[in-house]
This record gives structure tokens, sequence and C-alpha cells, in this order.
């Protein structure tokens, strides 16, 4: 039988804010199986590059990473976030290691060709490195990964946390029995858009299908929930989206299925 | 027999020149026995304090890091420089891993308390944890690690890189033949501070109190060769003192011996 081990995405509105993150990590660390915590760092970011006179160019919903803002990320999500979470992970006696996909090789990425929108330094995953995240697993060190690759040549790159969490959900789920979390601000999927208690509270593949045509279902959303299906289809167990209630209760959110 | 281990500091100037810092990272990632890289990044962080609009506060040659001023310092140090020498040295085909003293739980702190001044949140090292460095070095992954303690209750403090690479060197020296090399943008110890051709070969315990007490070493580099012999008398085998050169070439430089 395959060991569990979870995988938390955390993101929104929940790194922002001191006391929800402090909740929030004193529940992840009390997860007793196997873990690994997956962050961005998105507003943080943002905030930085105003102070310090640089304008933050977001594109449906993705970053455009130009060599100034590459740095301000960097800083805020390898530096301010990541070391910040592992010493309030420590606070909390869960012993982790934070680190960016560069560490240890991790994450390998092409720099994202130019078509329609020159995105600038942002990744395409090529390839996870996961023997490393097991070496950390088996010696009881929780790996805090930020939404950073690079090329192999020098270049750190900009990477989606959603698209990191799902495929490295994928690739370790070939040795453990993997549930991926994807945690936000909100309860789940909503019904409604205009309701915050409206939670769906199964999705399966056909579903989103249908969700996505009567634009239930948009912008941010979509790519997030195909991260979800991809996970599912590579292999991993069970994916959940929903605020950090389901670290500790998997009921009141979302259930993705195929 | 024990294995061979260089612990390098890099500091000063060197991490301002991109070349330089290439160059010194060309050099560092051919050592062929197991390494260790250390390394602050203070003028990168007065540069972004000062874009930021907070006035950098050093004292004595030490940093005064109040709550303001340890968020940049996170940034530049665990954020911007150390994923940046990662990244550039797995270009170099040297596998590493940017790590601060919250990561694994490596190096814990006490807050300096207040006596004639109040350095904030600066670290004075309580513990040293060599396991996961020794699991590191055994994994052939180079440990590259930022100026930063924690104090195990979630509080990050800044401390300084010289006297990390003199308590780790101390630490490894149980397992390790240790040589520790601390880099800068000078030959050595200079026995003339107007000639930056006037190095001291080798310098003694008693040649150091001698050099003292006539000034011809003073400021910053007073702390910085106590650390060196602190060093010696805690194990380590080879203390030097010089530029990158040493990285191959130990002779010319300046040797510490007891």
């Amino acid at each position: 039988m395959k060991d569990k081990l979870t995988v938390v995405k955390i993101g929104g509105k929940l790194l922002d804010n001191k006391q929800v993150l402090n909740k929030f990590l004193d529940s992840f660390s009390k997860i007793k199986e196997k873990k690994i915590l997956i962050h961005g760092g998105g507003i943080i970011a943002s905030d930085y590059l105003i102070k310090l006179g640089i304008s933050p160019k977001i594109v449906e919903g993705r970053r455009i990473t130009d060599k100034k803002t590459l740095d301000v990320v960097i800083m805020t999500y390898a530096g301010l976030l990541n070391k910040k979470i592992v010493s309030i992970l420590q606070s909390y006696s869960c012993n982790s290691v934070g680190l960016s996909g560069s560490d240890c090789n991790i994450i390998l990425a092409n720099k994202r060709e130019i078509r329609k929108i020159d995105y600038g330094f942002v990744g395409d995953i090529k390839k996870i490195n996961t023997k490393i995240i097991k070496d950390f697993l088996s010696l009881k060190i929780t790996p805090v990964l930020c939404s950073l690759s690079h090329d192999g040549k020098g270049q750190i790159l900009n990477t989606n946390a959603d698209t990191i969490a799902s495929n490295i959900s994928s690739e370790l789920s070939k040795k453990y029995d993997v549930t991926l979390k994807y945690c936000f601000e909100k309860k789940g999927v909503l019904a409604n858009q205009k309701k915050t208690n409206s939670i769906r509270k199964n999705i399966s593949k056909s579903d989103f299908n249908t969700l996505k045509q009567n634009k239930t279902i948009y912008d941010g959303m979509i790519p997030k929930l195909e991260n979800c299906f991809l996970a599912l289809e590579n292999g991993v167990k069970n994916v959940f989206v929903g605020n950090p209630d389901i670290l500790t209760n998997e009921k009141n959110c979302t259930k993705l299925t195929l």
C-alpha cells in the first residue's frame, strides 16, 4: 500500500493576512501524513512593485514578468513569503524547508515563447525532479515550494503555482496516494458568483464543460479547474477546492471527479 | 580519515557585480570536494532600503534591523541573492540548495538583548543543526546559506555571515577536515591599509593581538579575524582570507594560524 501524501496549494488573499496565514499554517502543521505546501504570492509582489515605482502588469490573470518585475517576484515569493511560512511552521514543530524550482533542480522549465503576448520571464514546466522531494519527505521534512522554476542555464522563471501543484502531485502519485487541496478565500467553486454560500459540492469533468459553456465558471477559475482535472487524469486520488477549512474537513468544499 | 570540506564565505562587493559573481561561482563550482557557500548581501539590501524610502542604519559595521528593514533583508538575502546564486550554480552543473537558518531548523538564535544599542531583529547563534547539512553533502547537494537565523518561535533574525561561517565550520569539523575561506574584494589582510598589495601572508594569534594594538587591524576586520581564530580553536584545519583567487590558489592571500 502506498503512503498517503497531501499537497496543499495556498493562494489568493490568504497569504496577505497575518492572522489568517497563522491559523492556516497551524492547521497545515497538524496534518499527520506526509505533506507539501505550494504558494505564490501575487498580491504582496504587486504591493512591492508599486512601492518601487514599477507598474504590475497582469494579462488574462497571468503576470507579465519583465526583468525588474522578476527580481521583485523572486524577493517576495522565495524570500519574504517562503521564509516567513517556514519560520512559522517551525514554531508549530513542523520541520520544513523552503524551496524554489532552482533549489536541488526541482523544477526545470522553458521560457515561454512569445506568441500573442510576451509574458517575459515566465516558465512552462519541462521536468519535475521528485527524488529530493521524496528524500525530504522520508526525513520528515515538509517541502514548502514557491512558484518559481529555472531554465538550467542560470535564469529563474515565474511559474503559476496552481500548475506547479498539479504537476508535482501528478509526478508524486506514482509513489504516494496523493490528495491535492487548492486553498483560497472562497468555500469552493460557486454555483452562483453572487452567492458566496452557493458551493458546488461536486464537479465532474462533464459538469465542468457545461459550467464553462454557460459561463458559470470563467476567468481564472478555468485554468485552476483544468489543473485539477489534469491531476486526476494523471493519478492523483482526490482533488478539493475550498477555504482553509478543507485542511480538516473535506465536506464543505468542492470535490472534483473525472 | 575524514572527508575534506571547504566552507566559503562570500561577502563585500563581490555580490554586487554580476560578472565578478559569475566568475566566482564558476570557480566555486569546480571545487571537487564537498563544499558549502555562505553569503550575506549588505549592499543590495541597502540599495533596496533606499529605493523603498527606508534609511539603512549601520552601527560599528552591524546593521540595525527594525521590522521594515528585516523584511528587506529577508527579501534580498534569502530571495534575490540566494536564488540567483543557486540558479547560476545549477548552470555550472553544481547541484545546490538555497537555505536560510529557519529552513530545516539549521540555525537557532536568540534575539540580541538590548544593551548600549538596540540592534532590533538581530540573532546571536544558539545552536547549529548540522545533520541535514551532512545529509545534503552526502546527496552531493551543495548548501548555499544566507545570513538569517530564527528563534524557533516564528521570528526570523538577521545574523552576521562571518559568524555563521565560523560556527558552521567549527561544528562540521567534528566530521570533516574543514578548510574555511573568507572571500572579499581584497587580496588578504593588508599590512598597510594604503597599499592594496601589502598582503600579510600569515597572521598568528599573537600577531593579531599586536596588529590590533598598533591599529594596523581595525573596524570590521577585527570581528572577521576573531571569527577566523575561533574556527581554528574549534577544530577547523585551515583558514584563509583573500579575494576569489583563493578558491584555486592558497598562496597569495592571508593564512591564519594559532
